[in-house]
């Protein structure tokens, strides 16, 4: 038994592991929070069959007797790729509101180096009228959450922590290793912890660039980056990493938050900058050679209708934020088609709500003909999906396309 | 006991080891031809009292009856970063002469992808009256020599291997399998072979940029890279790679051939362009950085003279080709400094002949006052080094500059 009353805001992709991991620890008294009452019930829903009993609110009072406040909710980046921190904001307002002397505040969520500090701990500070690092501590441990990848979960990776002293480090690394098996990394300061999670994540974006570029280079001298990759990774310091489209709310969005707290002291980060262009590019190279290859064809160029396969942003999840499949839709609209996108394991409303597209049964495919079929992700779940001749004469998969 | 009577050509930093790794296997005959007697002399002289014999020449009929030719010379870039290829050249003519039917040509020289092909074999061919392919056979082997590093020997790394078809591809690897405990993988063309070494050295190049790049970043906001990269690298896929000057002969030049080829072919490569300019970039911030540090000590500003610590292109080594520690020097005269360079490992002849640097004994050193000291390569040698009070007031290292 111990003294944790933690209570995790926000259960989403992050919050909702977090989660469960804390309950496996009975000693520990755990509430999540969610501003969302559709998420809450969803969930409740989700786990209303399990042996796991999880205490879920989207009310605050509820969370009001907690003393430790672990904030994982979203910090997406806008239109313009400018880090949104609406949520991180109101979150911060509401804490402002409960937080109570003696009280630790964890941030997950990621953010640039400094923001936790002069963004998020200004906000509780005026609202509550107590001193933050006095009256409340707190820190900074980034997620890791690899959606999808059951081999890396919270209780085997390690996981970084920083406090806004040495003090609060070992405390909130001792919050952490109540969670049973999880390791724990004590790192010099916040902005330590932050920068830590921006390089990460910037490093992979730009180890996918080069893959995306070599494999350019690679299509035009006439071999196969598969080839080229799987006979490099046999040196011991090569990363292994594959060409493909960079969506989803990490790798995608991290190196914006990285590149905004450059801007603002001044520095430019051209390395950084480029591999967000070489893969932002990607999508239409795909288009443009999808396109091409439809022309290649003898299908009656009357027929303008293609098929995407595949719709979230990475194989086997439902997860559709900030999806490349959106712009490749976007791409083969530009150029006349009409798109149909099938993916069973999205959930229909999401993809009509957040972009404004219609995801199409199975059943209605069979009555369709399509110029050409492209299969965007590979789920595990499209292993066994062929489709006639009859309703088309061109199939592709995208890594023929990167 | 076997038929390979093998001939390594260029008895450098790739052909020695080679060599040493075949003569392994009493089963190969095994020659070692250098065009430089110097050279040869040089290695003979090391060798003289150890139980290795290796038969080493300068004399061309010498290995005119070798069956197997495996060519290892260097392929540097020029002063405007394009590949060098003379020495390869003088290789594939001196080939021309003396290659018979049946025999085997192997390159192991960096090279980028259709230059083993397109430039070395019609040499060859126009030398020699043979037909490529069927008269005698050919392909290339990419070497993975680290110097200084004696955990990834020839012997216990995987070697790329591919022949101009598949029977050869096989043959190839059969020699190289001679060669107790070394392990080898087929690969689909010399294409690929040719392209995966570039990628896995262009890949590091990479690497190395973002961890300079994200250096300024982290300095500037007041945190130690090192503690972020120490953090980072508590995460499974991340590549832990720190910030560093890039020289030698490898890493620093084999992205140059690689963008030589897509300039060829019309293709730019940002993102590899751009991590060169970053690296290249680093010689000059360190540079002026460790001049604002010289102008805040309290040292008499008439004394002008510096030293540096360290001249070979990576630490441990004799090596200094292509050191970036030259570029230091030439840095430090320009700002009108006069510069001292202290490497016992390095050969002060080969420093004056290559650089028209002058490099100062230890004895030297004690002369001397200077404004500052720069160890800007950090030899196991140079642990127990340390300078008086009375020599310099101010000696850093390289990592505080990076």
């Amino acid at each position: 038994m111990n003294d944790n009353k933690i209570a995790v805001i926000g259960v989403g992709y992050v919050g909702l592991p977090l989660l469960e991991a804390f309950s496996a620890n009975k000693g520990n008294e755990i509430k999540g929070y969610d501003i969302s009452k559709d998420r809450i019930n969803d969930i409740r829903h989700r786990f209303a069959n399990s042996n796991t009993h999880l205490f879920l609110t989207s009310n605050i009072d509820d969370i009001a007797s907690s003393n430790i406040y672990i904030v994982t909710v979203p910090t997406p980046v806008d239109k313009n790729n400018k880090p949104d921190s609406t949520c991180l904001s109101i979150v911060c307002k509401m804490l402002g509101n409960i937080v109570k002397k003696g009280d630790t505040i964890i941030f997950e969520s990621t953010v640039y180096p400094t923001m936790t500090e002069n963004y998020c701990i200004p906000i509780i500070e005026a609202g509550s009228k107590l001193q933050a690092g006095k009256d409340f501590l707190y820190g900074y441990s980034p997620e890791r959450i690899n959606i999808g990848d059951s081999e890396h979960t919270i209780r085997n990776s390690i996981k970084i922590v920083a406090g806004c002293d040495e003090q609060t480090t070992i405390k909130i690394a001792d919050i952490y290793k109540s969670i049973p098996g999880l390791k724990v990394k004590m790192v010099a300061s916040i902005k330590v912890a932050e920068a830590a999670k921006l390089m990460e994540n910037t490093q992979r974006d730009i180890l996918i660039a080069f893959a995306n570029e070599y494999s350019e280079f690679c299509t035009q001298i006439g071999i196969n980056i598969n080839d080229v990759i799987a006979a490099a990774s046999t040196k011991w310091n090569f990363s292994q990493v594959y060409p493909g489209l960079v969506g989803g709310h990490c790798i995608s969005v991290d190196p914006y938050y990285l590149l905004q707290k450059a801007c603002e002291i001044g520095l430019s980060l051209p390395l950084v900058s480029t591999a967000r262009m070489v893969n932002e590019n990607k999508v239409s190279k795909v288009v443009d050679r999808f396109v091409e290859k439809l022309h290649n064809t003898d299908i009656p160029t009357e027929n303008n209708k293609i098929l995407i396969v595949g719709f979230s942003y990475k194989k086997n999840c439902a997860d559709i934020r900030n999806t490349k499949v959106a712009n490749l839709v976007k791409g083969f609209k530009n150029y006349g088609y009409i798109v149909d996108v099938y993916d069973p394991l999205v959930n229909k409303h999401a993809a009509e709500k957040m972009y404004g597209i219609h995801l199409v049964t199975k059943e209605e495919l069979s009555h369709h003909q399509y110029r050409g079929i492209l299969e965007a992700v590979h789920h595990d779940a499209f292993q066994n999906l062929h489709f006639e001749d009859s309703i088309s004469k061109l199939f592709l998969k995208i890594e023929q396309l990167l």
